[in-house]
């Protein structure tokens, strides 16, 4: 998905927001507002919008001397999601179906992005879960499904810290053995690595490789050589949140793509209203940018 | 006041809004945004946020080749306006405090804002009225009252269209043979001029001047020196909005501000509740910025 002009004064109030997240220092704000303002002035729209949350990170963790500004915040969301994971895996027991569940509870999960949303509160967190049980799962479960039954392989593009407890009760229902779990390569924003796919427990039940890169999406150019092989092989793809939707919506393969919409342009895109928990199948035949339920005029 | 680090995502955001509303074509809505882009990138903090709007909107103007793109509006405005004006007129007559009736409902017009408002429809209207009477009015009315009860003059710096028919009620209230209305010297966004004036009946009661300026503020080294006489002569200013507020709030003479507080940096900075009606006086002697209730911490 390309950058809308709607995106960019996003990019200001999330830069602005994340510097005053991970400092205290005014001059610091000022220095990387200043900047995105002069990086977002001359960008390239076709790009989609993760490769200036990649610049804007980057140069956050830059400007601060911290090579990883939101582990607080992250093991926060992983303690607030492991409490719940009983609780989890309760109403996935308790479910007529099972596997619908898992993907509505992964999706609620999705709720714990610091992109989108500046910090995330415990209740936030609960209210989600309950949210994801009243709301309809707008998209393609039954296709969803199908590919699931068929598939000797998946591949599991993760999100978020947090996120990825719920991710877990998803990929327990969706046989782990045959799952791999990704995470990115490196520190971004709140996004999942290795170290809360370990705490997440994940590492326990499947396999985890990271991406070797440090957007806050799948920029496949960005990616390892063994991500991008593991990415070509695996029999079905399933990727978490928007940033993977925003930079895998119209690449080569067809991809499960399981999130909130949080954002306007996303939901007008996408052909759904703002907040819709989403299953959305893109197929590799899409040129152009389709709603979940068909192209949009 | 100066501009603070989150006027700036809003800068953005009030421009494409701006540029969608007056053209439709995405290669202007693009071009604004860039030139915008660049502008903050180096802009200088110290100057009041309506320096940066007067800079969008004559680059609007520019841009379209329409030298007042917000005619139509502003005369929808006018019109949904007047179509209140009698109901306003027996609110006022009602009411136990006239004066106080009559400040309320020139703030609820404050509403007609198509900076901080993409769009306002004759329901926005109503449902202003019926707050304005329902809310507490925040500030010093009773420094209104006393000030307005000595005044020999009374400068009266309007708004916006439409608005300005709410501020024709407060005028009739201060006895208009001493007041003198002051509007925008050009068109920007929907701020009132010499025709919104006349078109709301002021001038047939008030004598009406122009600003000689197109800032949708008052930015006195910017007006004609006939305006800063009127200004530095009259007994008791009084100036509506926002934007009057952030270029007059430290100015060298105790204003009367009746606005909205619509954004937040103006609610924090003023120590009120966002979207509060206020009296907020000035005093000459402020040199930081003062909450409407004492001096922030």
């Amino acid at each position: 998905m390309r950058t809308y002009l709607d995106c960019i004064p996003c990019f200001l109030r999330q830069a602005l927001d994340a510097a005053r997240l991970v400092s205290p220092d005014p001059a610091l704000h000022e220095r990387l507002l200043r900047d995105v303002l002069r990086w977002t002035a001359g960008m390239e729209l076709s790009q989609p919008p993760p490769v200036m949350g990649q610049r804007i990170h980057r140069q956050l963790r830059a400007l601060t001397g911290q090579e990883d500004p939101y582990r607080a915040a992250k093991q926060e969301q992983n303690r607030m999601a492991l409490a719940l994971l009983a609780e989890l895996r309760d109403r996935i027991a308790a479910a007529a179906d099972s596997l619908e569940m898992a993907v509505r509870l992964a999706v609620a999960g999705n709720v714990i992005d610091m992109g989108a949303n500046g910090a995330v509160a415990e209740a936030d967190v609960r209210a989600a879960l309950e949210r994801a049980l009243a709301e309809p799962l707008i998209g393609d479960m039954d296709g969803f499904r199908r590919r699931a039954g068929r598939a000797r392989s998946i591949l599991y593009l993760a999100d978020n810290a947090g996120e990825i407890v719920f991710d877990r009760v998803l990929v327990e229902a969706l046989r782990p053995a045959r799952v791999t779990v990704a995470v990115r390569g490196a520190p971004v924003l709140n996004d999942a690595t290795r170290e809360d796919a370990r705490v997440a427990g994940l590492s326990e039940i499947a396999e985890i490789i990271d991406n070797g890169s440090d957007a806050p999406g799948t920029l496949l150019a960005d990616c390892s050589e063994a991500f991008r092989r593991e990415f070509a092989a695996a029999d079905m793809l399933v990727a978490k949140g928007q940033g993977n939707y925003e930079t895998l919506n119209q690449g080569p393969r067809e991809v499960f793509f399981l999130f909130k919409a949080k954002c306007p342009v996303i939901a007008e895109r996408a052909n759904v209203p703002l907040g819709a928990h989403l299953v959305v199948r893109h197929l590799p035949t899409d040129r152009g940018e389709a709603g979940v339920l068909g192209p949009r005029p």
